[in-house]
């Protein structure tokens, strides 16, 4: 039967389709597993949502991967795991991984000089996720948090080295370049695809915390741990689902993901209800 | 009974805060008439959603401001005016006025060269619905759509005049500039607030159509026709509702309506959906 478990996908859902950057990463630091990507795109974004609502869509999202047979899920949303993680952790029985505890772990860890910017959407920064996080871990730390609200559009429109995208960065980025941090969460999962420009303005010196690799990381340890690597020995598959299928939806889809999708299924919202 | 129905408030709704451009201007043309407002700001976007969830919630929406005893609603967002005016129009007694058709009635009657921009979010202009409206009145127009999507976040955000917001405007202009367009429809309830910057980068020999001045003109009109003009000779109320409360909220809006908002309530969604 372990051997039957093993071979099982790994799940990823996002509440649309900025958790294609984590599934990126996941491939690439378990390149023969399986994953099967939920996007919540009828119902984006979570972030201004209630809580109760989030709870919600996300135990839907969670049990739409558990009835794919999944053997863990990555929640590669903000709003959900920083809000809903215990509820899905409470309703099923596999490893769920969050991003904001692996990223907050892998800043605490990375700074020097002690001094951590976090840049997010308005709700997550609002919501003070990471830094309460990074203060678990060590309360010594500083944590400065930024939102950066037009990241989002700005990386869906594809304007990764476009003169505005910088102009933008400089104006979200100064002050916590004047606070000296020396360490960046990305705290959303659509601005690694804003890496290259955020990297320029905020400093070569200022180490980037990305984190879908910390929370494909994270994955990996655990498959460790409850030894439910895949025996096989060639690259993985990966199944796309959607609740909507919005126009330049591949397009935008496989600059997130960095290749071509072959195909994406859109699923009924009334099923997921059930 | 004739004079009590003239007391009555007019009524405007959108999915989210946009429409507040439009209250502005229904009261600089009607100051004397009450307003009541309604944004779906717990389920914004509308436009990435299907038509029936469209029209659902644009009949829920419509149906909270009947409540309100309303004499006539104006369907401040260009995705319910496209999809679900008739809907509306078939459930509800009273005079619907959406923001497309007064739009696109203004532009062909300005326009001089026969050659119309349309700029508007991703979901507006893939619907094509101004450019149909417009051949409607007139099928030798020519019409060019454009889409935006930068402009709804950079008007939330306020940079009505940052040099990043001129040069996204320059980008998403220059093809309707060259196309030598004479009158350009602002198709987004958010754009009037970037006006001045749009103005500048597309010359100011092409004539801007701002759908709000547009559709509270045929309210006016609409009140006229019915004789339902309020009676009162003072400055009318205004009453503020939403289905969510997000951060910046307040700052934003006022923004939009160009005064301060002295309270705002918030309806829970669930009585909506009665």
């Amino acid at each position: 039967m372990n051997f039957m478990e093993k071979e099982k996908p790994i799940g990823v859902f996002d509440s649309g389709i900025g958790g294609l950057t984590v599934v990126k990463r996941v491939a690439s630091t378990l390149p023969k597993e399986n994953i099967i990507y939920f996007g919540d795109t009828a119902r984006v974004p979570y972030g201004s949502k209630s809580n109760s609502t989030v709870i919600e869509y996300g135990l839907q999202d969670a049990r739409f991967l558990i009835n794919k047979n999944v053997k863990a899920i990555v929640v590669a949303c903000n709003t959900v795991s920083s809000v809903a993680l215990k509820e899905i952790r409470n309703n099923f029985n596999v490893p769920v991984i969050g991003v904001i505890e692996p990223g907050a772990k892998k800043a605490a860890r990375e700074t020097k000089n002690g001094r951590i910017g976090v840049i997010g959407t308005r709700a997550t920064v609002s919501n003070r996720a990471y830094s309460s996080e990074i203060k678990k871990i060590n309360s010594g730390l500083e944590v400065f948090e930024k939102e950066c609200p037009l990241f989002v559009p700005l990386a869906e429109e594809g304007w990764i080295s476009h003169k505005a995208t910088f102009e933008i960065a400089e104006e979200y980025l100064k002050e916590l370049r004047e606070l000296k941090i020396d360490t960046l969460v990305l705290g959303c999962t659509h601005y690694p695809i804003l890496a290259d420009v955020i990297q320029q303005v905020i400093g070569s010196d200022v180490k980037l915390i990305d984190s879908g690799v910390a929370s494909a990381e994270v994955v990996y340890n655990e498959l460790d741990r409850i030894g439910l690597h895949t025996n096989k020995n060639s690259l993985g598959s990966q199944e796309f689902y959607v609740s909507d299928i919005p126009t330049k939806f591949k397009e935008v889809a496989e600059l997130f993901l960095g290749r071509e999708i072959q195909s994406v299924q859109k699923v009924d919202l009334e099923l997921l209800s059930v």
